[in-house]
């Protein structure tokens, strides 16, 4: 089965797939990015994906004139000459080639650039064990609810995690508050209430994160949208993380500290069940 | 006279220069640049450049072998090879191509990208009637002092001060100073004293900035490298922009209020004169 990808209008081999030196994606983290899946072969919330990525190319002001439908139908495409049994779809549209200068072109045509690679399972030790962070200094820039690939702050964050010998960073802002993980919204759950940090510039406000909390509300779960101190977070029942690749990661260690009773709890298993019951195989 | 690309090994003209899709440097922003200039033809500072650009890339933890007697060489003969009379090197090293994931791959060859175009010199306006500028709160990441292609904020900066009618936009922190222009280090004039403010991780230490430094002692000029506040912007005698490519912008205007007499100030145009004497042609 191959790895496909689709740039400008062209379905090709990922290995021959290039863009030009001068793309401002390249030169200028100039774009913006999303990361679809499928369930049973089928692309999962591609729509809710697409208004994302939508919204965010408004806030970056790139005009394109491409429509959802226009894309969901590419992604359907590569994802069904890729064959594989479950794929993950990656999306980046830029601001297009131009003589290199940071002022927005005048005319541009925006790129557009798909990849499909097969989605493994997360391995059964995610829900086993957990995962074990470290809390890392949010020094991200100040428009987290934009999904663009200015992602460096979250490279180096990992980047120490893996140095530190554990699985991921937990990012805490200036003012002592949870933001993200590298690469997934935190929930927290204390005396059965389940806590993810509101929706601000601050961070990227999950696909999975919104249908989490509708899941949590139908089985039940008292849910808050509020600020989670650090303190807060290191002192939980549970912790997990949440993105589309890896649905629900329980964290059980944080900066050494153990979260609850060291292992993946009861709620982060209940609401990953009706979150798979309401909407991946109802 | 082709405008000359390279890229990892071969110079190609420009329009044929392409990297892969998978390249860090368009999908994380795991990238760090500088852009060069000739004078006479001859590259100017060429070793200051480099070591910026491996100070940049010891900061992302981004391995690789080259010498900047390499980078300088190849530089070198791109600049030949385009015959321009005044050329501007841009060059780009990424952490290189690898199955797109944020953790930093174990092996991975940088990318080398090099680009060359004509360097023109900067219009008569500029000295005549000055830049006119915003001010705009500093949205980007924590560690502006490494020389990276998250350069996503600068552009929308810059956008920002486009769509006000203006032709640039200045920094200014949470803490009501300023750090930089979208693409230049800032200067005033108080009762005689040049300031800019001092290196830290919330700015780049820019090589003309620190060169007009000393130009302004050997002219005799009071030097500080201190923290300059909006108000202490707008009230200045004289305000300039420094960057390799401009030299010294004087900026005469800030959020529409005149700067000084409203004209490009003496000191600007003296210790620009003493940064030619010193440094470009003595």
């Amino acid at each position: 089965m191959p790895e496909i990808a689709y740039v400008n209008g062209e379905f090709l081999p990922l290995e021959q797939a290039m863009i030009h030196v001068e793309d401002r994606g390249f030169q200028f983290a100039d774009s913006a990015y999303e990361v679809m899946r499928t369930y049973d072969g089928k692309l999962f919330s591609a729509e809710e994906h697409l208004a994302r990525l939508f919204r965010s190319l408004s806030a970056l002001e790139l005009e394109h004139r491409f429509t959802a439908k226009e894309l969901i139908c590419i992604a359907e495409e590569a994802v069904r000459r890729a064959g594989f049994a479950e794929a993950m779809v990656y999306l980046q549209v830029t601001r297009g080639v131009a003589r290199r200068h940071r002022g927005v072109p005048a005319r541009c045509a925006p790129t557009i650039v798909m990849t499909v690679r097969e989605l493994h399972h997360p391995p059964p030790s995610q829900w086993e064990n957990g995962l074990s962070c470290i809390t890392v200094p949010d020094s991200r820039w100040g428009r987290c609810d934009i999904k663009t690939v200015a992602l460096l702050a979250n490279v180096l964050a990992y980047q120490a995690a893996q140095k530190a010998g554990v699985n991921d960073a937990i990012f805490i802002g200036v003012d002592g508050t949870v933001t993200e993980a590298t690469a997934g919204n935190i929930f927290i759950v204390v005396s059965g209430e389940l806590r993810t940090p509101p929706k601000s510039p601050r961070l990227l406000s999950g696909i999975t994160r919104d249908k989490l909390l509708e899941a949590a509300r139908v089985a039940g779960i008292p849910c808050a949208e509020r600020t989670v101190t650090k303190m807060e977070l290191l002192a939980a029942d549970e912790v997990f993380v949440t993105s589309t690749t890896n649905e629900v990661s329980p964290v059980t260690v944080v900066d050494g500290h153990k979260i609850g009773t060291g292992k993946p709890g009861p709620f982060a298993k209940r609401v990953y069940k009706q979150f798979l019951q309401i909407f991946v195989r109802p």
